[in-house]
């Protein structure tokens, strides 16, 4: 069955890790959706946060494959565990079709800041679930929407 | 001379341009120390926001290797231009060691929210700039931070 995968691996922070597990999906014919890596407590370990759909036998083939490279230290498939999934977006939209004023509602609905303004535009800040995300795109759509720049989801166990 | 850059780089969402474009990094010696691909109004787009550090010319010929690649559209380096950064994080607390009571002032103080609370963790959620995110991090770490996921910085130019 096809599904939609959030995957979450813990990586030795050296050169080419990135590479190579960005290479083991595409060698699989999976495209990458989203995809985060950050820091996290120990500086040599990074946590990179994959969303990828596919079919889930070959999904489970990219785990096994992913827990045999050298620097990975641990992979989590968070599709059947519960968890907390968060995405960040900066919206920057043009106050020139429209009133400025109109986008006031829509920023405060969605619980959205505005960390910029500019004579023409404005750029929204928001972080939600995809849902919400693409929610206030829309809304926010008629106004003109100059640049969209997402996070991609990041997401962690509860509990 | 060494900086921090970031790079925001528009692609063709095809397989494989994301192991093309961390290779490239790591095949000239470049640690990514965060790196973030989400999607654009564009489904056939994506756009990767990288934060790499290292030698200012060495960077300025790995901007122009990655004009060359077939799928990047553009590459804008952050560095000089006047721009909006931010990071998410999720960080889940132990509540065992100290009071739950006493994240609430820091999770106020720092606009951040409570995500998810169980029995003995509870797991805030911030959004800021690189050096707020360490900060909260550093007065949570007395609670025994349990988890930290973060998404890598993303950036927008102003206005």
């Amino acid at each position: 069955m096809e599904h939609q995968h959030i995957i979450s691996v813990l990586v030795q922070n050296r050169f080419g890790v990135l590479a190579r597990v960005a290479g083991l999906f595409s060698g699989r014919g999976f495209n990458i959706d989203s995809l985060s890596v950050g820091e996290t407590q120990e500086p040599s370990i990074s946590r990179m946060t994959i969303v990828s759909s596919g079919d889930d036998q070959v999904m489970e083939q990219i785990n096994k494959q992913l827990n045999k490279l050298i620097d990975v230290l641990r992979v989590t498939d968070f599709t059947d565990t519960d968890h907390v999934e968060r995405e960040l977006v900066l919206i920057k939209v043009s106050t020139e079709k429209k009133p400025r004023s109109e986008v006031l509602p829509i920023v405060d609905i969605f619980r959205a800041k505005i960390v910029d303004l500019q004579p023409t535009t404005l750029t929204v800040e928001m972080t939600g679930s995809q849902d919400k995300i693409e929610a206030i795109i829309e809304l926010l759509r008629p106004f003109g929407v100059k640049e969209i720049v997402r996070s991609g989801r990041i997401a962690i166990a509860r509990g």
